[in-house]
């Protein structure tokens, strides 16, 4: 039997009874044989409760100090967990993510992991222990001080530890039975994936399926660390994510899911000269900003005017700055006018094979024209289209598109418990 | 001007105003010309409420563990006293034990603290910054694990950076103005203490004053740090605890202060058979039981029956262990029973050159005749005497010594604030 790292996200540990839970469920994968790593975030709320702490002191809390205030969530958790499988009886130690050899960049608040040196962990293993190890943090190279993975680094942290302690599998114990074909709560027929490869994760979690970040999936695939996504409230398999077996069907469109996502605005840049280096000033302006943005369309340029207007969505939150970015930059520039909207949503529909097959491309206008929801945008890559609709549509959308690609399951079987986690 | 190093106790940073108040009185330190360095505890209740969470996932939560869970308390709370200052426009940054290099040795949840190496202060002192550093943690020597300190680990850690540091005084903020001499909870007409030797307050310390833990005094006797005892709701000077200088009166009894202290009981082992090396097994079965012992009373012996009893007092949480031990051991020793007496209080009186003047040991004696009390025991060294009284004579006979000796001021000036630190 093999080493297993666990990751049990904010809500599974959210209070005493929850850890206790926990704890079985450790000792139950090392009483049947495994070596146990296990990475653990802060409980419940404390992340946001500590922030809200940090606002009331100062209007903008210093990165390095935050990092340290945050970092204390994860302690209290995995002190707490540590404890509670050695009262069943077994020896477990925690680490901090500086002593278990998470090694990272500077940047406080979101710093990228750069090297994983687990000696104390393996040596932790070795005397027979369990080692639990907190999320989402570790400690800057240059300067060792303490830093903060941002967000998803909780999971990030669990696949880098299985990468470099050469794991069998790191499963991933959320509060849902696992990745879905689509959103439960928008598709009540969506179905459990049982087996998804990178590359679809990949688009699934950059187009909005909220239970795995790209950044853990990106890192998981470099390593090819197979990732096991299941529910910490129940028995069940969840969702593998690896590489597939090359088989028989690569020929043939397999379509993994549909994603949506609410949290984007859309910006246009109307009147744009349509000249070499325009859309190269206008994404530079963007970045300098750091702003990231996600889909970019430019529209084909009337001939009269020789103008053309850019389109490009970005986090909500991120909308005032690039306004203001754009804003400043305009006389260099030389567009039109700037045009915000926030009242977008964005679906798509993931799945090998799909650019060979252009039925899947139709089939999808299709539905969504069926279903009365206008078109705003496009966008496709490899493995994936998206579209850009009314925010209103967007639920409506969802369901169209699952069912004319034949995902909808039999029954209503899926089950949410709800909850967020880090 | 020279290096300060400041301990702020939990109740003065309980909530977000008390660490903007004690960031400003740092900041005021700061702009003085000083270099700051600051030694804080975990805030308010956090420590009480982190030790119910690690009881309700474990009946024995393992040493290791509760240390790790305990530190994220003083992690908290300098991070975000770091953030105030940045906030109020000068540099801070924050440091764990373990980056301060407070370094320790392996006894879980009361280390002892072995070497100081803030390196790592000094630098962040070099470039301008205050450097704020958690109290009552460290780093084990041996196994590189998080410790904590015990009672009194907080003022440990600020006298101990002080002396590493050379700094020039080591001032503790509380939440009464300083030392009294007496408790002003108890006697209304108590004086602050402007300045005491290092002898007289450790025992003023070891005789039930809570403002200074021996502990820490020793330490500050040992490398001659100045401490100065002041409240952090005030701008009064305070106590100063240093080597008094040489002068004429050192032929005089100075009367430090009364101290009195409840939370010990009382144990007589009757009957103990008066021959050499009885009083060794008894004290012997005691240490093994890990009981700390405070007064030790042996009676004349009777010469008809060759027995002596001998007394001895202990804190009352210890009081069950301490009679279980000598049970398991009265085959062994010998001795016909024991008694246990956990309605008792004892007062000390402290104060310079009181051996040499017989005049101060009759004028307690009388004091407390006059004030109807009675003595059960009496204990004395070389610059204090105690005595043991039933617990409900207590405040009476403190307010009697006081009275007797000239301690009380002209007025009612005492102002207490109420609330514990670590």
């Amino acid at each position: 039997m093999g080493l297993v790292v666990q990751k049990y996200g904010g809500s599974s540990v959210a209070d005493a009874e929850g850890i206790k839970r926990v704890a079985r469920r450790i000792v139950d994968t090392k009483k049947a044989g495994h070596e146990v790593v296990v990475v653990v975030s802060a409980m419940g709320d404390t992340t946001d409760e500590l922030i809200d702490l940090a606002e009331q002191v100062s209007p903008f809390p210093a990165g390095r100090e935050l990092d340290m205030l945050l970092t204390s969530g994860e302690r209290i958790s995995m002190a707490l967990l540590a404890m509670a499988i050695k009262s069943l009886g077994h020896e477990a130690q925690s680490f901090t993510g500086s002593q278990a050899g998470v090694i990272t960049d500077s940047v406080h608040n979101k710093a990228r992991i750069i090297d994983v040196t687990p000696g104390r962990i393996r040596t932790a293993l070795d005397q027979g222990n369990i080692a639990i190890v907190a999320g989402f943090q570790g400690v800057s190279l240059d300067s060792k001080d303490i830093t903060t993975l941002g967000r998803g680094g909780s999971d990030t942290t669990a696949v880098a530890l299985a990468a470099a302690l050469h794991a069998e599998v790191c499963e991933i114990y959320t509060d849902v039975d696992g990745v879905f074909t689509a959103d439960p709560r928008v598709v009540k027929k969506a179905q459990k994936i049982d087996e998804i490869g990178y590359e679809d994760m990949l688009e699934l979690a950059s187009s909005g399926s909220k239970v795995l970040l790209a950044r853990c999936v990106e890192y998981a695939r470099r390593y090819n660390m197979p990732i096991h996504v299941r529910s910490s409230f129940s028995g069940h398999v969840g969702t593998w994510v690896r590489n597939k077996p090359e088989g028989g069907e690569m020929e043939h469109a397999i379509i993994s899911g549909v994603a949506h996502d609410t949290s984007e605005a859309k910006v246009t840049v109307v009147g744009v000269p349509d000249k070499p280096g325009e859309a190269a000033r206008i994404f530079r302006a963007i970045a300098d900003a750091e702003v990231n943005i996600d889909m970019v369309v430019q529209n084909v340029s009337a001939a009269a005017t020789g103008l053309t207007d850019i389109s490009f969505t970005a986090p909500k939150a991120d909308g005032r700055k690039a306004i203001e970015a754009l804003e400043r930059a305009q006389g260099g520039i030389g567009f039109e006018s700037l045009r915000y909207d926030d009242q977008i949503g964005k679906i798509s529909l993931v799945g090998a094979g799909m650019r060979s097959n252009p039925g899947v491309t139709a089939t999808f206008f299709e539905a969504l024209s069926e279903a009365g929801v206008n078109i705003e945008l496009i966008s496709t890559s490899e493995i994936r289209i998206s579209v850009v609709t009314r925010a209103d549509d967007v639920n409506e959308a969802v369901r169209a598109v699952h069912t004319a690609f034949g995902l909808d399951s039999a029954t209503d079987e899926a089950v949410v418990y709800g909850g967020t986690g880090r």
